[in-house]
């Protein structure tokens, strides 16, 4: 397996545009389309939330019960949930009328949208960015990335990866891009990630690649412990690859699943490095955890804690709070057999070990705190399970940046 | 039953003091006592995290074996958490140095320390606070604020109370000190409680109304969603007021309870007011709900969710995202059937009905929202529960005192 350039429109027959259409803010791209020259196999996770936006609502439909899926239509800006059945009635207007640009039937097009929650969306200016989008589409790297920054809310960087494996004599290539920052606490799935592959794979194998990967990917970032309304991870797969194809487990299906954890595993890190007013990326691994459950719960609650997400932000090493996290996620353990190590290319220190702080330089903790990715290594010395979960420091930006979002 | 001045001294027979003590700190009252003349049945609940601090384990002893207890210890600055075993031993040497000076045994004497965790306290400068403390003690309204200015770390005020009830035909005091700021999400109870009452209780009924009462008024407040290692709810009853022993439920029970309760709601939502940072106490207020479990589920979610908290900083009428804490709350129900208001002293405003936004006007939610107290009031329509939880705002002083607490 390897990394290549390119995002969404790396696999073959997959072509991409990202425009400005004013949904709610001027000037900027704000819509985005993915589409495939041949019909695709589909599947996705989505939001456990209760309040689900329309547009989950929709896909959700789409992914269960039609035969296949062809274009997705994204816009940012507006949310679309908690808009009842005006919202539904906008999701099918924006799904009518890219079906008709783009000559493919209705349930073949799926929409994402995100934004602020309780909006309803101007149907008139997604339909005229629809028309631009079906104008624009291109297969290029360019087209691409317009569409990965088309999707970007507060996000700072656009995010996309695309790598390539050989799957059965083939050469088969995964795309994805996604958007994070705010309200990202995944739960099945992040806020809005979309990935294309030209792989040939039932759509039972590729449910079961997504439901599987997304727990140990995107179920293992938070930037604020708010789990989303609109939540959606797509995967869109033509088959154009033209390997042998997949409907069980075996070689191929592995060769698969390790190039899919690749692209999430990079995309997921992407979003919580970018998490809102963040500074840096603040990773937690949990090793030596009497089950693997166990040790995402520690982990999450870890990258979780306010205070130490503040700590992070200080490149202050109050280990102690994450001993607390540690303490209330719900995991039973003995804190005297706990060792906590903070880590980062600036090196490695043992911060605490037989139940209370080790002998360590405050200048050295700092100097490795201050990096823009940095580690907390805890083994529990229960068991051989180990997670990794990623989140970010908690930073006045965040406070800026929520405390008059909708202005 | 009426509010009267004063705290932990008020009730009949019971004394405090606040000392400086430079336990981690110069030029602070950071040492205080509570002392009963004559011994005392004692409950208290504890915090649930796993990792516990040396003395909460201590005082649970107390608590559960002991036959009562006199007095108790305190200092801030330091939260003798994360000290393994020379944090135990400091515990006793403190509870030997106090019972030598007021003349009780050494299992009469309850410790509690607040302040950074992972750092050892100074066994000599506690010994020499506890001589000051012993010979500083007195029963006055002066001495109880004195205590109560003691046991603060970030708080902004003192918190204490008083009421006096009439049960069985007698005035019965009950006084309350205490200390929160940061690291507030109590799970049995807060971070540092202490009630004193001249009511005659029987211990099993005494612990039976904490722990019954501490659900609804203590674990229905949070800061920053983080248990602390350190949580301690203390309340000691000496009897002095005469009135019969209450040993079983009944009306005299339930006047205590009643005004326990009084006491208790004060100080939680004193401690969720000066939260870290806090520029305003937020309310959330859930009715209809089918059950007391699901509506103190969907209120705790409500207040603990940080964009809506960072949102009432900003006095901004972001609805959405209390829909969307609602939502991922755990608790199941139908989006579409929810109202949500805001109401304040400036007034009362419909936000939110029939699965979308109602018709309001955003200068007049702004209004409302600039009020130092702010509630959220959720009409579920599922039944005839309802439960209400406590915060604060998400503000950039938050971010400021926890990325360099320590230093």
């Amino acid at each position: 397996m390897k990394q290549i350039e390119g995002g969404v429109t790396a696999a073959k027959g997959f072509q991409a545009a990202g425009v400005e259409a004013a949904v709610k803010y001027q000037n900027r791209r704000d819509m985005a389309l993915i589409f495939s020259a041949k019909p695709c196999v589909t599947a996705g996770t989505f939001t456990t939330n209760v309040v689900k936006a329309a547009p989950v609502l929709w896909d959700k439909q789409i992914v269960e019960h039609a035969p296949y899926a062809q274009a997705v239509v994204i816009n940012s800006g507006i949310a679309n949930a908690c808009t009842g059945k005006q919202g539904l009635e906008c999701c099918k207007a924006e799904a009518d009328c890219a079906a008709k640009l783009l000559g493919i039937p209705s349930c073949a097009v799926l929409v994402a949208s995100t934004g602020v929650i309780g909006m309803q969306i101007p149907v008139e200016k997604i339909t005229a960015g629809i028309e631009k989008l079906a104008a624009a589409k291109r297969d290029t790297p360019e087209a691409g990335m317009d569409a990965a920054r088309a999707i970007m809310t507060t996000d700072t960087v656009p995010k996309q990866i695309a790598v390539e494996v050989v799957i059965g004599g083939k050469t088969v290539t995964l795309g994805g891009m996604c958007k994070g920052s705010g309200m990202i606490h995944p739960n099945m799935c992040t806020m809005l990630g979309f990935i294309t592959t030209d792989a040939n794979i039932s759509k039972e194998m590729l449910q079961k690649a997504l439901r599987e990967d997304v727990v140990d990917s995107f179920n293992m970032i938070s930037v604020d412990g708010d789990t989303s309304t609109n939540d959606t991870l797509l995967i869109l797969a033509n088959g154009l690859a033209g390997n042998e194809e997949i409907r069980a487990q075996g070689a191929d299906y592995e060769a698969f699943c390790g190039a899919l954890h690749f692209v999430t595993t990079f995309l997921a890190k992407k979003m919580a490095g970018d998490g809102e007013g963040a500074t840096c990326l603040f990773e937690a691994k949990v090793v030596g955890a009497a089950s693997k459950e166990d040790a995402r719960t520690l982990a999450k609650s870890v990258i979780c804690s306010s205070l130490t997400k503040a700590a992070i932000f200080g490149h202050d090493a109050n280990w102690g709070r994450i001993l607390c996290a540690l303490g209330y996620a719900g995991v039973d353990f003995d804190p005297e057999k706990v060792d906590l190590y903070f880590q980062s290319k600036s090196g490695k220190i043992h911060i605490y070990g037989d139940g209370a702080a080790c002998d360590y330089s405050e200048e050295e903790a700092t100097g490795i705190l201050s990096d823009p990715e940095v580690t907390a290594l805890v083994d529990m010395h229960m068991g051989t399970q180990e997670a990794t979960a990623w989140g970010c420091d908690l930073s006045y930006d965040y406070v800026k940046i929520n405390a008059d979002y909708r202005s």
